[in-house]
């Protein structure tokens, strides 16, 4: 089996490629992961936006970007050689596509955005290879939902061999007998014919099976019950599917009742073999998650969300049953791009866009990491840049951990070379989930609540849809800068670079017969649960006089367990400023965030402006100290 | 130009083959079409029933298939040589993806469904050609947005270039006078670099243009202002995309005032020239549609929905309007499959499968049509099939249009050889579109009210959710065989054989106390209709006494033009029976017609079992006489 390039699995490999893999798994310190899919959101507007808690960022992920199909999955197992105190990576590039496997299989439909496609084909994506070659798969409830369908067929079939004709498909009385249908006129000779041949070969060939032409459904079924009488022990019939997808009959010699059984049997277990093939991908995913090993990735949420989806069980409604099922199936997950904007790793990070993030980590003061790709497993991921295949993607996402991990390893006393990935060091960032574009919450914790940082310094704003940026600016003038975020044409939050100007606000601007209305972030969100019928998760509404502490939230139990993450040990400086390198496998939300920022430039007569305004102060405007725990 | 083979078409040769495509359009005496889509139908089994009106079954198809793409479009110009006495064919493929042209332009998202992509690969087409080559397109509306925007982009261009810094994006006040935007410190030495370079290039270099290096939208505002300040009236900027969508600006050296406007104008000039050629395939469709020559399709509904949809204009809720923009767009349409299956064509064929019909007209009693493609085109369709490739669908359609035009050619008088697309023969096909699998109702007709057949031997039950196939029959046993539409687990229509029959079956089955309810089929659609607030297109609600003669129908005034088509100049005999041969280019629809054939066979539960059991009776079972005019 050729291994010439990065482990690429297809359907033509997959079988054999399985124990090579798993072996890999098995022998890991930890495994990367990386995804590419069909498309990112549904809304042509990114309708996320910086103001929105971890609940709603993954409400709005599962409304408005589950709906697109995962392509290609990476993994790539780091394994770690004691004597050569070294890691060897082993990645693997997974095409998966959920093509039917017979026509009782789930026929699945997903939506496909037409940038990603084109970005994708542009980075010598081969679509033809995952349509023809890709990897199918079953989640466990598909699978389960087959093999009861394959055990009602055979318990159906048992009925219908042996008594052709009408049957009531439940195996109930015969309340209608009906007998066997009689051949129409057209298809006499048809049949006719048939048996002629079936004759033939029962009597005059050495063969032991008969394949007939491929003919329509119902065809066949007449075909079951002439032949099932005319010739009654002496065969069996089996369909088969032809290589453009025909359906036709085959017809093996048997002798007597217990020939037939045993027929009947294999045929059975070979049902029971297929479905187990058609599980696919589905198994990889298995290991890794029963393996219980550190899952590493790269910004990471929605490879999470779609692998979850794709391979294990239906995207819950429920935020909180999401980070449960999460927590399940892998227990324990890191991402690197929160490392890479925490401290103490922030301050030497500048752009925390994968690619980027790999240069800075192979310089002073972080080191590069020592890895080997072994013969066999595609060595020219050391030299070459694939970015975007998911296979390459997974396998510098190792690179960026090791690096970090090490760093962080110099703080230890004595200083550690290398910082093995149990370390508790590390344990801060594992099972937190960075959160892109988002002001004040640097991660979603699947540990526990997420934090809830004060947002008294926030308002919502309604006013005439006529009104543009400079309406607002003008209006908060007497508070100094603001950083807006546009909700839709009459609508937006407006955020106080001046925290401490956030007390007058109300009470300077709330007056009658004003053109606008203006109510706190908090009371907004209060008269939003209301409406919907829903608290928050902790059952407490929120009010305006909300602890600032993380650590008077809501469940008192969890508080022990609860660990915050400090993003900052210094005086925060927020990496959401304009220049942030757009993320890895992002593209598309790279341009629009470019497109938002760039307002002289483009047409939109409204956008999240703010920023340029004040971009001088930008990158100091938000403090949210939290205690290093 | 390489024309090896059937004219293929992408982005790579589109501006050079439209003219040979226009060209080929206006001497074509007709004009085929056919396409390829990513999925037939979002729901698993298939929701379009045989008791659907025309109506119910567009509205079906609007929700349940549009979304899905249109990705191959085939079209095949017949130009009649009237000395050689033939048809030349010039069959085009076009790869048709409708990828963003540039950042501004709609990013559209649609529907796949795996296994039309499975079989689509199966037969050979080329995804990869597809994402990168596919000509894109915009639909009128869509190009009269871009020319409007790219239209309010230039005027706001205008005035920012010349007030750098905040402007208010209207044009208005600036009601906020800011200034220009300070550096922040970490970009400071990026926008010196680029300073001094431009300082060089304009002092010592002899190139027209200076390409700076790719950066951040955020970065080429500031080089906006900086440079524009730095050296006003020296230099004209413009932000350009590279190959992998990154921009970056580009420096022209100018001469004043007068030499920038001039740049200015050429920029926008070569805008508007972008979205000419981004108009796309459109430009076909608009030939073919502005032509008015005759356009046919094999089972072309589908296929003139997504064309409309795509190339024309949003597809309308309203069916009479859907009638209104398809005559307006298409004003002469024909279906070979409902010619296929009218008389004098219907007994003669038996199977009206687009391979099959090709089969069957090139032999007694029809003529093989005389027909070559010419050098350059590609000869191979002549020889090779190449079933689902759009263009040979659309070619062999031609081919079957011919014969079977001239077989009618035979019935006059003098009989003629050759038929030619306008003769008054033709006239009882034209605008009317085949409905696939409809009892009683062989077309949707787009010049005036539909058929409308009595169906006073149909009724509706509802029924407990144990009942099956053989429930049924015995319920309905006195009143002889019977077809059953499933509609769902509790509820079908059931339409009996024997129509003399029907006046009984309430008087007999209405009782207190029964698990089952009946009410006739025109029952049930008046209350349907009443919940859902809708009344039938003509006003009128429909009763169970309505007449059965169509000329009786809602509108008078048509009644001149309307000319119902004679399916049969005998008893009818449906061709709907479980033997038809699947559609052309519809093998999933197939499959799932063989599905619902084959009860025994298969572990459904429930199903159109019916068939199957009075299939001795199926042939003659419906009797629709109609007068022919």
């Amino acid at each position: 089996m050729r291994l010439a390039r990065e482990m690429e699995v297809t359907r033509k490999n997959f079988e054999e490629s399985l124990e090579i893999v798993t072996k890999a798994i098995e022998e890991a310190s930890f495994i990367t992961i990386d995804g590419e899919f069909t498309g990112l959101n549904v809304s042509g507007s990114s309708h996320t936006g910086p103001l929105d808690t971890p609940e709603e960022r993954y409400h709005k992920l599962l409304e408005g970007s589950t709906d697109f199909l995962l392509i290609q999955v990476g993994i790539c197992a780091f394994i770690y050689d004691g004597s050569a105190k070294r890691y060897t990576a082993k990645p693997f590039n997974f095409y998966v596509f959920p093509r039917p496997y017979t026509r009782h299989a789930p026929d699945r439909r997903f939506l496909c955005q037409c940038s990603s496609l084109d970005f994708l084909v542009s980075q010598g994506f081969d679509f033809n290879k995952l349509f023809r070659e890709g990897i199918s798969y079953l989640s466990p409830p598909e699978e389960k939902r087959m093999r009861e369908e394959i055990e009602q067929r055979h318990q159906q079939h048992q009925m219908s061999f042996y008594s052709p004709g009408l049957t009531s498909p439940d195996g109930g009385e015969q309340t209608v007998p009906k007998g066997p249908i009689a051949i129409p006129e057209e298809h006499s000779e048809f049949i006719n014919n048939i048996c002629c041949k079936v004759e033939d070969f029962l009597t005059n060939s050495e063969d032991e099976t008969l394949e007939l032409m491929p003919c329509t459904a119902f065809q066949r079924k007449l075909l079951y019950q002439t032949l099932g009488t005319k010739f009654p022990q002496e065969i069996h019939l089996q369909s088969k599917s032809g290589e453009k997808n025909q359906r036709f009959l085959v017809v093996t010699r048997v002798k007597g009742e217990g020939d037939i059984k045993k027929k009947e049997d294999q045929k059975q277990q070979e049902d029971f073999a297929e479905l187990d093939r058609a599980v696919g991908f589905t198994k990889v995913m298995k290991v890794i998650s029963q393996s219980g090993k550190l899952v590493v990735g790269h910004n990471m949420l929605l490879d999470l969300i779609h692998l979850l989806g794709h391979f294990f069980y239906p995207l819950p409604e429920s935020y909180e049953e999401f980070k449960l099922m999460a927590r399940c199936i892998f227990p324990r997950l890191l991402d690197t791009k929160l490392m890479a904007n925490t401290q103490p790793f922030k301050e030497k990070i500048l752009m925390s866009g994968l690619s980027d993030l790999k240069k800075t980590v192979e310089q002073e003061p972080f080191c590069k990491s020592d890895v080997v790709i072994p013969e066999g497993f595609g060595h020219h991921y050391m030299e070459t840049e694939q970015l975007h295949e998911a296979a390459y993607d997974a396998f510098i996402t190792g690179l960026c951990f090791i690096s970090m991990a090490n760093y962080l390893g110099k703080f230890q006393d004595p200083p550690a070379g290398i910082l093995p990935p149990a370390s508790p060091l590390l344990e801060p960032f594992v099972n937190k989930l960075f959160m892109m574009r988002l002001i004040d919450i640097p991660y979603m914790d699947l540990t526990g609540p997420d934090l809830k940082p004060t947002r008294d310094h926030v308002f919502h704003v309604t006013f005439p849809a006529t009104w543009r940026t400079s309406d607002l600016f003008q209006l908060f003038s007497p508070f100094g800068n603001i950083h807006i975020t546009w909700l839709d044409d009459v609508s937006s939050f407006v955020s106080l670079a001046k925290k401490e100007a956030a007390d007058s606000v109300l009470k300077t601007l709330c007056k009658k017969g004003t053109p606008y209305r203006i109510t706190t972030y908090d009371e907004f969100k209060r008269r939003g649960k209301e409406k919907n019928g829903r608290l928050t998760s902790s059952g407490h509404s929120v009010s305006k006089k909300r602890p600032s502490s993380s650590e008077d939230v809501d469940i008192p139990s969890k508080k022990q367990k609860q660990k915050s993450l400090n993003v900052n040990a210094a005086p925060f400086q927020s990496k959401l400023t304009p220049t942030n390198t757009p993320e890895k496998a992002d593209p598309e939300s790279a341009a629009r965030e470019e497109e938002s920022m760039s307002t002289a430039e483009e047409e939109q007569g409204k956008g999240d402006t703010g920023t340029s305004s004040e971009v001088d102060k930008a990158e100091k405007m938000f403090e949210v100290p939290e205690t290093w725990e």
